[in-house]
């Protein structure tokens, strides 16, 4: 063990700190930097995301989509007058988490929203109002208060308000994510409109809407859900069924007790509806307050209908109809209902769960 | 080559012909048989079924079921007044094909079945009537008419007609499958039924019936459907869309021009909603004829509605409202609607699939 | 419920006993078998296999397969120059169990079997000896003592004895399963061998034989191996080092104490190397006896070195060099080595697992 | 369309420009950015990485590495003696892609690396050189030289040289993609290495490490290889085995004429040894040029034996003896060999496969 020596020996010398500094300044020529030197967050015992959690009032938001919808075109270029929301603890584009992109849409009447297509995942998320179809891939989807549309990755998609008053929704992306990876492609598609019909149930709902049944033409399993629309009704049904099988004594229905909670899935496979991103509905019960938990998968969730409170990492803060969240990961989360509390939620779960990450801690 | 030549001297004479015979007998004492002296169709080119293609008329069985309704009662021992279609190939039990079970069953008014459960997977398909609840481990679920009622295997379940009317159904089931594979496990459950209530919906379709939303508390693949009803207004609504689109210019919704087939299927998967059965609905616009095709997998086919013929194997025959069809494997298969054919189907499919052995070909 | 009293008036009577006669002289005429009137095995409690636990001794079997060696030649009808193993529940042809074909294959000194495929998976298991290559898909492979030598279905296949002396070996088959299930497909192929090469190391050694090293070019899951062989050398080390391993102290690296075993899996799945059956080595150390269990799977056991005994439903029988057991499903069995006890096995796992069907029991 | 007109005519006034600077200034407060005023490149055509291809001599890495043996201890805190490779186009923390993390390791003579483990997911790839055992989870795993040796996510390993001369290597780990994501966890194992010993063959390989053959009381998938060293000699004579079968003229062996390849696989279940991590041997003979291709994978590639040049986006650089290559996504990229050139390389491609991002274009 001479050599372990020496190296103490020279840790006091002069001739040490020299040799030292020369070679820290060669390793910054050759490009190299020794993991000793490395900031200390680099591998951390726990997750210490830079992303805060967050919230937006959706009282401040929607006024100045309002107000942009007065002022600024949608065209070629901008491609939607979406405006991000950008996470106070992370720099440069406005993304909610380091893979979650969430923006307030606003179409005017009569506005249209050209098609494009991206290799990034997308859905749209209604809090309020109607009269905008999505074309996907052709196919015109009706947007409608409390319905999840989606657009998997590379499905061309442009929309177009058919009524006389604005409308404004949620858009979810993993923009970040696949930024972060360098996985973008993206491509424009006709300028007009391809289908300016307004269906009330799309082609995709007519083909995949009926619960269980598939086209035996279209078998197989597909990585995203060829389902566009999952629409309020069937999901506000199947909400209000969870809590009263458990009041009627069934086990298993419930997240835990007041808590109910549907996730949008594909039903070629049965996992989650887009391949990045899991989309959720919860309802708590008045009163209900949820476990304090930690998850790795980080999220954004919006308030449906209803008012409460959110705690988190100890910060409790009023949750108000609209209001929206981000939850980086591993922060200390939990909600609590005033009145009955409907809230839309999105995550990188997937992502993690496929690549064996997902870590979750309940309690302290 | 010496040894084949001594061989080939040797079979010409009386000494190689006592030896032979010393050796066939000593083989049969060791419970031994050459492959050379095995039956020809051991390992044949193509499947030879012992089964036939055979169709049974609805005009026919029913009478007899509701005789036995007047005869026979139901209770512990035969535990269900089910009759069993025998393929005429097929000695022994009345087995429709190697693998699939065909019953009809007839439950007189106000009469139960008891419950009970087995490891063969089961479900009910119910060409007319309604009145019948069956109660899937504690759930009662509705049965009427086009319906598709599931019990996978191992669920208690008993069946109970609340109304006044007599009611008939057909069940399939995995037995013979499940027989030759001496997998067999069967337990008696309640003597009474567990559950008298006649709910419109069960709680598997409370929990499981909204298109594309799984319950988060429930999450994850699961080897057969959690829902245990597929309701004919679904089926109907998802037959006419296919159709409908197609001729809107819709492409791959259709299995052939004409032709069109939903598959139930297990939510949680995306695959059959059994772990052995397939199940479809398919429909024939009038005057369609299927192409001519072959496959690996047995059925069996039972006329819903509209009428038509079958050929199989190069033979026609009439089809009218609740005819059976029993399909063998490799059976040359075709069928022609007169006015619009509503068919429902069963086959092994997914124990083929799941095998590698499933096979197809369409046409000469 | 009066109809039911109705019934039980009329039990009671001539004209009911007369009525039931002419309903069941009805069913019969229509094809039809009441479940009150099928036999009681139709759906048992558990298994009730027709076929019973067998042994086969090896120095029964083999004589005899060298007598046939001199009496009848190898070539098209037949085949191939293999004597089936019947178990003696079992009627019609000679099956081990009701999924399982064994048959010991026999071939003379520079004699060859002929070319063909099948849908069938098929595996060779030597005993003993060595101087034959199977050539599977045109690709020459090696046969010697103890290895497993796969011939997955529609592969074409022969066989070749390059030496002078005669050499006997255990093909394993799913021919029972395959031909209750009406699967099987049968193609001759070229009369004279396709390669008269003897190389060491088949093509399949080659590409797939390095633990862990996928070839890039042929990567992505395939049903069934394509690892053609699995030799001795590796058996006999992974069998040794879970021994010694566990002896060092290292969990979890047997079936139970003294209880080795390894399964044979295809490399680019990690389940069974064949799809529809299982096959393992097992190893008992000197004096070990393994738990007695059931499994619903049927099994056929080789003894490879050593001796020991085998209990079966209580009966205990002495174990000798090559002697053959066939297993039911629900046997209940256990092994005791006298000395160290290898034993080859294989069984329809597989099968049951992929349909959730496999049960195990351990103990009483 | 009069909405749209109107705010035409306000974009030429000067109340337009005023109302629009409003709104950005409060656009900011809110935390919101417009996607009109996103930067360029967030939704590119095709990706548009900050990281640039990049080479590193070997002959500057590895006398760098020795300076900081001299001057430098290894213990608590910095963990490892591992100098990281930092692209020149990202800034921050050293990261050779996106996603990846590549750094050469220092070990001193007799000198030892405390055990931790973490979420991430890592490996060696040895240049040259021996006598360093990692202890993966208290199991001693000699490092020598073409060896791959994995660390799976979680796992505790610390390494020791215990020979008189040092030692260094490549590490590999998704340090990026797990920082970026959120998703580290870390924890300090024991001070002292968990065991000295320095056998030939590690505890998996002796439970993994012969071809096809899984223990049976260790079966099913895991997400991670349970074999953690993948031997040189297995790689050669798997790329040797290749193109030799390839020049006897079997099909399908190579990647394309003159290049060899091969993956380090999981055998519980046939994909990637690493949940998030790529790694293969690649092998060109002389004279081969690869083709030129893209693909969406950022990859980092280290020259074993050999020399060559390399084509990434049109610039062409030589490769001598333990160059490493980082290789952003989407590079136009080829290879081309002087003499027999072998390389090593790892990706990020599991995670765009198993997202359903992976894209490959070869040639223009």
């Amino acid at each position: 063990m001479t050599t372990v020596d020496n190296r103490r020996l020279l840790a006091d010398s002069p001739e040490h700190s020299a040799a030292l500094a020369d070679l820290y300044r060669d390793f910054t020529t050759a490009g190299m930097t020794p993991l000793w030197r490395t900031r200390e967050g680099l591998m951390p015992p726990v997750p210490q995301p830079k992303a805060v959690p967050h919230l937006w009032r959706w009282k401040d938001l929607y006024p100045l989509a309002a107000r942009s919808g007065a002022l600024v075109p949608v065209g070629r270029g901008g491609e939607r007058r979406a405006i991000g929301l950008g996470n106070p603890g992370l720099p440069g584009d406005p993304y909610a988490t380091p893979t979650l992109w969430v923006a307030v849409q606003y179409l005017n009447p009569h506005e249209s929203a050209p098609e494009h297509r991206h290799s990034q995942s997308a859905f749209r998320f209604v809090l309020e109002g109607e009269g905008v179809w999505t074309v996907v891939d052709g196919d015109p989807v009706a947007m409608r208060r409390g319905d999840l549309l989606l657009t998997p990755g590379w499905h061309f998609h442009g929309h177009h308000n058919v009524s006389d008053i604005p409308m404004a929704w949620l858009d979810g992306l993993d923009i970040p994510f696949v930024a972060n990876l360098d996985q973008g492609f993206f491509e424009l598609g006709r300028d007009q409109m391809g289908d300016i019909r307004t269906p009330n149930r799309s082609n995709s709902e007519r083909l995949w809407g009926d619960p269980g049944l598939t086209p035996v033409a279209a078998a197989g399993a597909r990585p995203a859900s060829p389902l566009m629309a999952y629409r309020w009704a069937h999901t506000a049904s199947a909400l209000s069924a969870q809590l009263e099988l458990a009041a009627e004594g069934v086990a298993g229905t419930l997240v835990e007790p007041g808590h109910a909670a549907v996730r949008f899935t594909n039903p070629t496979t049965g996992g989650d509806a887009l391949t990045t991103l899991r989309t959720e509905m919860h309802r708590l019960t008045a009163r209900t307050t949820t476990r304090r938990a930690r998850t790795s998968a980080s999220s954004v969730w919006q308030v449906f209908t209803g008012g409460g409170t959110v705690t988190m990492d100890g910060q409790t803060r009023g949750l108000e109809h609209g209001d929206i969240l981000a939850v980086p990961a591993w922060t200390e989360f939990s909600l609590q209902a005033d009145d009955q509390l409907d809230l839309f939620t999105f995550s990188d779960a997937p992502v993690l769960e496929k690549l064996n990450l997902l870590r979750t801690q309940v309690g302290d």
